[in-house]
């Protein structure tokens, strides 16, 4: 496995390269304190709203310009708002990471706010949030998200409509100047790159990144519970999310083990469970987000109408199963997780632009990068008796059930109608 | 790049290896000449049936013993029926593929088709089915694949329900046994293995594959042009599809470069032209496929319903202008494409799945590997004057217009309604 190089760079962001033998690619992936989490209360949307306007222009480029450069360094960049972190990513070969970092160090100091710029991101916005119309399953998972998170780390991450008319781009260009700033602010970069040059031209570019940074402020306690959304199509949406450890917590380890057995792969309990013993439902998974306060493990089921009632009882059985004495993780399932999740650590190594987001996440969640040897070495101190101690302590904390489809269902036994 | 090692196996199937240096990861991707276009035409969705029965016990292993096996090994599996090649693959670490060399043969040869698996095999095939109407887009990118390609190139790949209920267990089992040949079949293999050793493996565990293979009968021509269908979801989708290079052919790589310019980054021509300068999208793309015999450019717009017909005539105008002279590519825009398809071969040479996956279908269309560096030289040979020399040359074929949404467009010029 990979050192990493972890330093501050002087403008105050932290900075985590990864050099990797034996791969021409490079990747880089910066990490800002600005998610949709961070959006004002009267401008959802925002963040959303950036991640368009950032790849159309900054500095001398206009939209077409910074395309045509970065097209011409053959980099694919990406920018996404998340929950907490809103990301700015780029690909290319190892031998165009230095034309590369300027221009994307002036999509973060100089984005360009150009009105053609801002008016596209709003059209783009608009369709997007109608286009959920036609996607009953991620309508689905953003209901429950917005049940089960307090405020403001419930949101769906495409805004609301009404807020994205009334954003001037002055408010979108002063909200961006205040909030990117480099406390917080995170660089991972991996692959074909040596980190101490790495490290002098962002220290060049990003010289002069100066900005006060914003705050989250925290809603009340969240309904969670069960709810029910009509809707006229075929299928039926089923979603249970429970809490799960943070992401610096010595659980997590163990957490990623019992979800493994839960959802790691065609003889996991979920899929012979729901989908084989029963042939309840065309699909079902689950899977565990740790961020760096709080994690949940949230459990999908899309089924025909008919079998979505036994769909729901069967996957909430085994939610719930996995932490009783009787549904113990068995050494063999134990092995099997443990096994699976090792070969997916490798896999994940070979990928440049999944160790440049890894290593930038660490230190966003938990202060520091860690090396895929750590995770592999952790996993190898758990035992079964650690595993199931654990499964049968933990707390799932109050439900979320959502169901999206032609009919309300019976919620589990304990599960109160929102 | 890496030397490619191209064998043929005792049974007749070939074999390709690629080792690459610096990984641990290693992907195995069998084809067999078994696709959808070989289903009887009153089997329908026997090859989809068999990509889930595959995956449901061979040999003395049941459904879960099969499961166990592959996930006690760390090995993801698929199955998928393409067009013409079934595919069967597993990514896992290096030092297993010893162990999974076995029980990915004994899929071939000896999968036990037993009741279960083929009655869930079914259920999954319904449901999938029954899904597609929640999914527009997709079912515009079927409609006008039924309607541009002959019979039985056309097909969607779900099958006819119809056709899935009617097949029985002894239909399929018997139908595999006689089509899953090693006439035909080819094996990529790519990673961290050591090719001499993979060979003597997959001699042992193939040493008694017989079977005679079958035929695809060719249809009559394809009817192509317009077609609309109604469709009362709150997005147009707009399909364009017009005849390429097929594989083998030296105008593929002039192809490749002329979908970039058009597709390949947020400077191409349709981005720019569609999305950005008038707004009219919230997705635009086009994507060349190339077969043994034939190829296609499938180029897709999403809009709203009040946006489409500007977005249909601007899409068709845009395909159509880069082979006139007055839109002929730029000198930089021919530089950003083969830029940008040289870093995207970099990217593919990283990924061991993606490598085994390619080999295996270069020698299956084309009958020899390509390295990833012959296709560099290539782009390397092409120049502008050649390139827009085949733009202005080339023939598009008659196209195949499809639209669905809530209303009937104008189709292009020239395009008479289906």
């Amino acid at each position: 496995m990979n050192d990493i190089h972890t330093s501050t760079l002087d403008c105050g962001a932290t900075l985590a390269v990864e050099p990797i033998d034996g791969v021409r690619s490079a990747a880089i992936s910066l990490l800002l304190a600005s998610g949709n989490a961070y959006d004002p209360s009267n401008a959802i949307g925002r963040a959303a709203l950036w991640s368009e306007i950032l790849l159309r222009g900054a500095g001398a480029h206009d939209a077409r310009a910074q395309a045509d450069l970065f097209d011409r360094l053959g980099a694919s960049r990406s920018s996404d708002a998340g929950r907490v972190m809103f990301r700015i990513g780029a690909s290319m070969l190892g031998e165009r990471l230095a034309d590369a970092i300027k221009p994307m160090a002036e999509m973060v100091l100089e984005p360009r706010f150009d009105a053609e710029a801002v008016e596209n991101a709003r059209e783009l916005s608009y369709q997007a949030i109608e286009s959920l119309r036609d996607d009953p399953q991620h309508r689905a998972v953003l209901s429950a998200r917005e049940r089960h998170f307090a405020v403001p780390y419930n949101r769906s991450g495409y805004g609301l409509t009404d807020h994205i008319r009334a954003m001037s781009r002055d408010d979108l260009r002063d909200g961006w100047m205040r909030s990117a700033s480099p406390r917080g602010a995170v660089i991972g970069v991996a692959g074909a790159v040596d980190h101490e040059r790495v490290r002098a031209q962002l220290n060049d570019a990003l010289g002069s990144w100066l900005a006060d940074g914003e705050r989250i402020v925290p809603g009340d306690a969240p309904p969670r519970g069960y709810a029910h959304e009509d809707d006229d199509s075929n299928q039926a949406q089923i979603i249970i999310v429970h809490d799960a450890p943070y992401d610096g917590h010595d659980d997590r380890v163990l957490e990623r083990l019992l979800t493994s057995v839960l959802s790691g792969g065609m003889s996991s309990r979920l899929f012979t469970e729901v989908r084989e013993k029963r042939g309840l439902c065309y699909s079902v998974s689950a899977s565990y987000t740790a961020e760096k306060a709080f994690g949940s493990v949230s459990a999908y089921v899309g089924t025909t109408p008919e079998r979505a009632q036994e769909s729901l009882d069967v996957l909430h059985a085994e939610l719930v199963r996995i932490g009783t004495a009787e549904g113990a993780v068995t050494a063999e399932e134990f092995e099997r997780a443990r096994t699976g999740l090792k070969s997916r650590l490798v896999f994940a190594g070979e990928s440049t632009s999944a160790r440049a987001a890894a290593i930038a996440g660490d230190i966003a969640r938990i202060g520091r990068a860690r090396s895929l040897g750590e995770f592999a070495d952790e996993l190898d101190r758990v035992t079964l008796d650690r595993l199931n101690e654990y499964a049968q302590r933990r707390e799932l904390g109050r439900l979320t059930v959502q169901t999206l489809g032609p009919a309300a269902l019976r919620p589990p036994a304990g599960v109160a109608e929102a």
